[in-house]
């Protein structure tokens, strides 16, 4: 009885150790993603407020507008960066010990709401963000030689926004569904060997 | 008899696993892929809509055309990046895990449907959109100096479109036939070990 | 007897999944060059387009040619592209499986004749309208102000064209013949076990 | 008892091994990100400077504004970039080696410090300074159209900033402190093995 | 006696193969090295070629010698980078298989001469050729502003142009002397084998 | 005595090609980041020297100086960048072959002079040559509007430079006294093991 006992409690051990393990990896993948992302979009939002070339008859409140989202989309673009940039070596440098216990070293699970930050600064509202910058760029570009055409962009953009909207909200109800029910399987596994 | 029976069971319990293992590896790099590539044109497409110079005797059609073709292209490119970069970190994660049971735990099959949908949108709609985007620079950029150029592109591009969708049909019909052949084989192993 | 027979027999069949996976591994790089290729030209083929200036006094002759080579040379690389990005996720997925059976299921050996295309396509075609491209663009560029560069250049890159055809296809030849030795040299391996 | 001495003082050893091979990787880890990082911001900074045409109108005030904060961004990234490109392929070199005891040679804990500050300049400074500049891009762009749209753009980069500097206090803080803790658990194992 | 002739045989037979497989990875080695510099030397004269803006008085000599060289050193860089596309894919799908015997399927020996056309064109004719593109759009960018700042750059660049040529012709001897130490070594090491 | 000889002997020898490997992965990973940062940076140089618009009133002297700066910059990249190229592959070439003895074949030994001169250009004279670079195109850029702003940036830069400077000639102190160090304890080492 005394050795399955043992028995039992170090395969509990190991596998919330590779519980753990599996988050280090989802947490590191989230980041990188999320660097990779940033950078790109970051980049291109500046090269087009170095590139563009505003017209002085586009009316003051298109120019704002183009200013406050193109000052957002860079904000929230550097800021998913600075996080990764951060947690990501602390990350890395643990997996690349070959040593089942060392997850217990890593940060990942402490900063587990930057890393969402991150993850949802440069994959959600940086998407967002970007698609809004594309509709106003395509106004600040096309509004003194058709109106017609800015409004075409806005037309398609729109929907398309809250299909992304749409998708976000179901996209996370099925993850947040799928980690539930992970989370209740492991529970029952656990509960099953504590039982025997 | 019993033992025969057993191993029977494992071994097709172990060829389901592989197959799912399969699966993970398919949707991963079909991920992968779509993600570069809808990075690389809505790039390319944002720093055309940015850098572009239009004349004002475009005509307001062409402008619209451009426009709309414009948000489309980047909308789709855009949609596709943000499904990849929301599902591959927890493929990735499953997939760096050394154990051949986390396949389980991976988002991939009940996903499997905004993968295809991400996969189709950046290698199907995305690449046909960026040929028609390409074509219709062509008109804005040659259409004042020379009507002839334009529709010079265009016949090239059109003959190339046409071949495009046939290619996607034939691709697609081959995939599906050769997938079909798969799970067909896969049931005929099935059902001989079961006979065994 | 019967063991030896079966030891060739084993051979055999080992030696031909050995020729399938190189073929498999052959295939897997042929596309990963032809997408690395097709991206990197198809974007400095579009950058030229929308960045590029026309005077009035350029000939309508030469742009209706510049039109045509760009359209023709961004439908080559997006062709190549496409193909690239729908079968290698396919033959990736393969790959990473650690089953030597696992070759098998790769759809790359039905659809060589496609990655022959997309691989031609991006090395061969795609590269030679490059070239074609660039002394276009060079007569754009010069032919306002200065005949004799433009023609120089062509002076140039006409050489060079020949120098690739030639090239392309003495490496074609050679490759061929490398091929039909290795073939011959597997026949005749396999001709040598089945008399034993 | 001796042997018992002998394994304690082997594990002891062991255990420090193994904190400087996971200092190694973290010193690693954090110059890949900064030379990433570093090269990134800082070619995009340069782009800028080059690129951007400032009117006659802008107030000198601003213009001395931007070069100050250009040449401030390139310089700290460049340094950051100089200090990675010098350490980095000595750690690089130690950590190919198999062999545990290599981590001796390798120069990451005497410089440390400078390993702090590449990071610390291309992560902190660096990226504070990057927001700083786009602001001051967005009034030299804006000031002559609608300087309600230079205001606006920095009412939204200033809260963002703060959080910056809230998030990186916070952030350092909890990074010392999980490194206090882990020193400290390090530190009562060996305790226990001493005792022991 | 026959046992050491066989194991001697054996073990020529060996280092040959070893040999072999270090060339082949040499040859991987440079035509992955010539199609990275290649790709990215093209790219940038490319950009410069469309980017460029020449002013009415720049001398019709010096409009003719930058078509020249532009052509000359993108259709160089191209054959390099075709040479590389071409026959990387085949050494690379046999240095993927796990197999000694695998290398002499390989086309390296075959295609030596070619890989090394496209290594010396990238690395030597082409950085030649890509300094001398400099120094011209130096002389363009310059002359009609200051002619002394064109001359300057010549007088830079002329003395490092000599400093490549003997680089170049000194570590050609220094590899060819390398080279054929090896050689003379391992026909050493041959005989003495054969001689037991 | 004789085995004790003979294990010290093979000790001493392995021992000799453990630092050998060392220095060859220090090698390669020295023309690795050498090859990077020359190609980002000489790219960066290149690009500034085409987009770059001079106005008439800038003084002689100051296009000169650009002139004589960005011919340096570009030489001195490129010079690295070849060397790179031109000995990396010959390195790498050995580092794939699994044989200890093979690190004798390697030139990095022979080579390593010219190893220190490309990693000294790209990180140490090409860094500091490109931010004297930045504080040239500064003053190009900003002369005619403000004298301030570009005097602000020399402010900035020539402290930095010293800080560089300084920071270049300690590291190489601390590295030589590191490497000394280590050359010494390994002379100990052999010492000792001679003595035994």
């Amino acid at each position: 009885w005394l050795f399955r006992s043992y028995v039992n409690q170090m395969s509990s051990q190991h596998s919330t150790t590779a519980l753990s393990w599996r988050k280090l990896y989802l947490s590191r993948a989230k980041l990188k993603a999320s660097s990779r992302t940033s950078a790109l979009l970051s980049g291109f939002a500046m090269v087009a407020l170095v590139e563009i070339s505003i017209d002085k008859d586009v009316p003051k409140g298109l120019i704002i507008l183009f200013s406050i989202v193109t000052s957002l989309l860079v904000s929230v673009h550097l800021l998913a960066l600075m996080i990764s940039t951060c947690i990501l070596p602390h990350i890395e440098a643990v997996s690349n010990v070959h040593n089942v216990n060392a997850v217990k070293e890593s940060p990942h699970e402490k900063m587990e709401s930057y890393i969402q930050l991150a993850w949802g600064f440069s994959t959600g509202v940086g998407i967002i963000l970007f698609l809004a910058e594309i509709t106003i760029i395509c106004w600040v570009q096309f509004i003194s030689l058709s109106l017609a055409a800015a409004i075409a962009s806005t037309a398609i953009v729109i929907p398309v926004l809250i299909v992304f909207l749409i998708f976000a909200a179901f996209f996370y109800k099925k993850l947040i569904s799928h980690k539930y029910e992970r989370s209740y399987r492991d529970l029952e596994d656990l509960q099953q060997e504590l039982d025997q």
